[in-house]
């Protein structure tokens, strides 16, 4: 049986190249003792990947070279051997790799729903990017009825949840995101009470405009001048919760740090990172949480599913092109 | 009489020259129903004072063109018209400004004991300075027990303070200073457990150096190339104080954003701005609690008291060459 995986070869400098991965087609290895063999359906194609391939100390080890990429994924146990956590037919969710086969113990993956129809969500509203919104914008954010939350990235896989989110807890949404679609995606479909453009529109003037009283959280997946309009219009005690900062990931040069800093100072505010994995131990309740909002169609998601192992980077690169709606997906079952 | 005072004449660009203030000598005038005259002993000269002649939002209003210069400052009632906050006696602080004499109703002025000799300590380890180490340190940077807490401006007004206040509540105490004088003053003086020279000592190895296990807080009055380097070495959930910004204060450029902010991500850290006014209600108990330490020896301060209404800009401007140890006070006594 052929498995086309993606290896990590070198350490990109910048935007990932035709260097940065070794797409091979190998053998699956047969199964050793307490191993389990997952044929996988998708693979989940997220910002903080970039991340993972510098060699720079971070919340996780980076991917090591010829290591295959880490991703999260979703696939059906197709054998075991000996004793196992899953049994054959089981669906699951984890951390599979971008490759088709996944071969291991089975550490780190848990049992889901068997709803084909449904795997890109355990990777979008009901994975990583879902659990990132909710504890985000909930517990680092601590948004309260009657806040003006402003998002950017709003129409991807995190904002697009930690808005909709903040309008079920009463708060006034903006969100932030580029090109005509995605805004209209925003207020037409997920319900925001407004929508930047950023490629578009001057930011500074569209934030004064659509939050004329100030923010109270802001949520920021993007970092650079986007951050630096936002602190301009925070509120007193405002939270500035910082889950990522993808406009700067590709960076050749130094990281745009925020020079309009010191407006915590004059605003007593707070600006606090956030990693999910912090949060694992609270995932059930908060996906129970989440699945019923969705029944209620209260919580809404989009996957964008593109196909093929091979076009792995191309896709991948999207989400700094911002080329995608919704979440972005991989779909590389044999 | 006549009143030496330094009126705000133009908002310089960048470090204040001699168009900045207009050095005058009017007569006081005569006192209204209700107003009292102050003659000042001290006036205090303080980074944040950069900040208000700048013609922007922050978080008191600017000081106008033609006011007299703001300034925390203490003196003694020697005349009142009609029925006054103070009597004739009194010994009071508040904001009299950069003169020698004030005449007004005495709004935000408060009564202190009648010893000439602590004048200058009530513009500092007890005034504004002493006030926004205590509240800083304890309120917004949460220290505890065994944290290991980085100051920068060490050896100021502030930054003394917050080091000791740290030391007597059990933490491994490092400051950041200019010049071998100020750091052997941190270690030998005040007590603190290290000493960085920043302008004789790489920064980023002296805080690897000092703090092999990373800091738990950092005080900042600095921002700039210091913060970003505190940054680097952040353990988890460590908080840092945006108290000032002084390298940034005179800059004629953008101000330098703190670019390895995603430390505050990767290690799921607190970055908070703090404005002492906000703790005026609780300057009592606080001012009681430092005297009760600085009677116990356990901490100390140190004043550098220049002198002359007239010699206020070279005075005020050693606050960003450095060339000064201790509070930085005007003695402006006719």
């Amino acid at each position: 049986m052929i498995n086309k995986r993606q290896l990590l070869a070198e350490r990109p400098n910048g935007m990932p190249n035709e260097n940065t991965w070794n797409f091979v087609e190998e053998t699956v290895a047969a199964l050793q003792d307490g191993e389990i063999l997952i044929e996988q359906s998708h693979v989940s194609l997220d910002p903080a990947m970039r991340g993972w391939i510098n060699d720079s100390r971070s919340y996780i080890p980076p991917v090591q070279i010829g290591e295959v990429m880490r991703a999260g994924s979703v696939g059906k146990v197709i054998d075991t051997q000996g004793e196992t956590k899953f049994k054959v037919g089981d669906y699951v969710t984890g951390w599979g790799g971008v490759q088709q086969y996944y071969v291991g113990n089975g550490d780190g993956f848990v049992q889901i729903e068997p709803n084909l129809d449904n795997h890109p969500k355990y990777l979008g509203v009901l994975g990583m990017p879902g659990m990132t919104a909710y504890f985000g914008i909930l517990e680092v954010g601590e948004i309260k009825e009657g806040d003006v939350v402003l998002v950017s990235g709003g129409a991807g896989a995190v904002g697009s949840v930690v808005g909709q989110i903040a309008k079920i807890k009463g708060c006034t949404v903006i969100g932030i995101a580029g090109g005509p679609e995605k805004c209209a995606y925003m207020t037409d479909e997920l319900g925001f009470d407004g929508a930047i453009d950023y490629k578009n529109e001057n930011i500074v003037s569209a934030i004064k405009k659509h939050c004329p009283k100030g923010i109270d959280v802001y949520f920021d997946n993007v970092g650079g001048d986007i951050l630096d309009a936002a602190l301009m219009f925070i509120r007193m005690h405002a939270r500035i919760v910082i889950c990522g900062a993808i406009s700067q990931y590709n960076n050749t040069t130094a990281m745009q740090g925020p020079k309009n800093y010191l407006s915590l100072l004059v605003n007593r505010g707070t600006m606090k990172g956030m990693v999910v994995l912090d949060y694992v131990p609270k995932y059930r309740d908060a996906m129970k949480t989440m699945a019923q909002w969705m029944q209620e169609g209260k919580l809404k998601s989009k996957e964008d599913v593109y196909e093929g192992v091979e076009n792995f980077r191309s896709t991948f690169n999207r989400l700094f092109s911002g080329e995608k709606l919704g979440k972005l997906v991989l779909k590389v079952k044999a």
